[in-house]
């Protein structure tokens, strides 16, 4: 019967501890065709390859989303958490409608890290862009969490998720995606 | 019995897992009795509305402990997550007692982030700080992850949660907080 | 049988939910023998004292493990989460070979953030280094989630954990590590 409130996992402010609670209680009992009915805590963990993109920010929200929609729809109240597997590009959530954002973010980064001639680096055997790339993976991050919500990764209307990719040299990336909820 | 020991969940450098397996396998029992005696994992999840703030940094810890303290009250071990919905003001960690450090922090914000005439921005439709705080979003990020011990936030002495407004319109912001624990 | 398949917990492209699933109704049946042999979900909780560092950006993967390997090899998957206890320090992933990338990075932080006389910082009292410390800690932030796979920490090839210690007087830094998964 909780799981026929739609308000329990619902991000309208109501707190759900008690439900969840006796939801689990439910899901760890001994009856499978309960645990049927009612999902346990799950988890779930997966590589996902990012194509190469050239140096820049861009939306990736869809091409993740491709890889873990079905998975997330099992998720009533959880959390799903990015794991991005390199040190010269990030991770990062911002505006998901005009590209010009994502333009002029890249225009920031460039403007805030030296690169080149002018650059104090003593690491420079990558490349003039690969320290750079190094000290905005670490202004940025390389992680994310994000909630789930009945099904969906519970962000703002006008939020999305960015591969900022910081080397000249478009590679593959690589990210690990782990859901843990119920 | 291991309920007990207040160093199973304490901060003290002091190992849990084989405790909390223990406790995990009792709560998951067949008997609704000892789960009510010893609670199992627990998740809960609530958007919270911050109401309008000034362009600047922000303590805002007790207007969030005011929210969740009795949830977060049930939760010997676990993590809050706290996740904001908006890509032009962002959630961080610092110092918690001297207003000044968060003036400093929104002056040096304003100092490495150009705005204005001077701004190399594309993205101007929204206004001259539209940008300015996509950018500073990313900078310190929308999201926090804070160890639950003993049913309080396990933060340290001098640390407390900002909200850091980057517009010069105050709006109210919504948080998405997720508990997840035993 | 799901336990014998390795894929269920790699990081290969392969999906869990259904696997995690089914293993966490078999930990939380009634068997005691059959929890031993597939254990359920864990939470562990611990703080690591990290002795003092000098000013700058040191890599503390192998102090961190030191401490604790033995328990994450309880888990099959699950999260790592690190927070540091501290506003005048950092901890962030980044490149885990050369050190100049942390010397490197060490001066980027000084040459963004003005220190002295020629600061604008209002908060002067605990000293010039001061200030600057609390606006580094959050650009690259106090807290990592770090994906656990096979009872290890699921990091790129090239990534490793750095402590970022912005105050010239090195002091011990807490870290509360909180560990989650099956």
């Amino acid at each position: 019967m909780l799981m026929q409130s739609p308000a329990i996992f619902s991000a309208k402010p109501a707190w759900a501890p008690l439900g969840v609670k006796a939801l689990y209680r439910t899901s760890s009992g001994d009856s499978n065709s309960m645990a049927a009915a009612v999902p346990g805590p799950k988890w779930a963990q997966k590589t996902i390859t990012l194509p190469p993109h050239r140096r820049g920010c861009h939306l990736v929200t869809s091409q993740i989303l491709r890889e873990i929609r079905p998975d997330l729809s099992e998720f009533k109240c959880g959390l799903a958490h990015l794991f991005l597997h390199h040190t010269s590009a990030s991770l990062t959530i911002n505006e998901n409608y005009d590209s010009d954002v994502r333009d002029d973010t890249e225009t920031f980064l460039n403007k805030i890290v030296p690169e080149g001639r002018s650059a104090p680096w003593k690491h420079i055997l990558e490349g003039p862009d690969d320290m750079p790339a190094h000290i905005k993976s670490s202004m940025f991050g390389c992680s994310l969490t994000i909630p789930i919500t009945d099904g969906r990764l519970n962000m703002g209307t006008w939020q999305g998720i960015w591969l900022c990719e910081h080397r000249d040299a478009p590679t593959a990336r690589k990210v690990v995606v782990t859901l843990n909820g119920i």
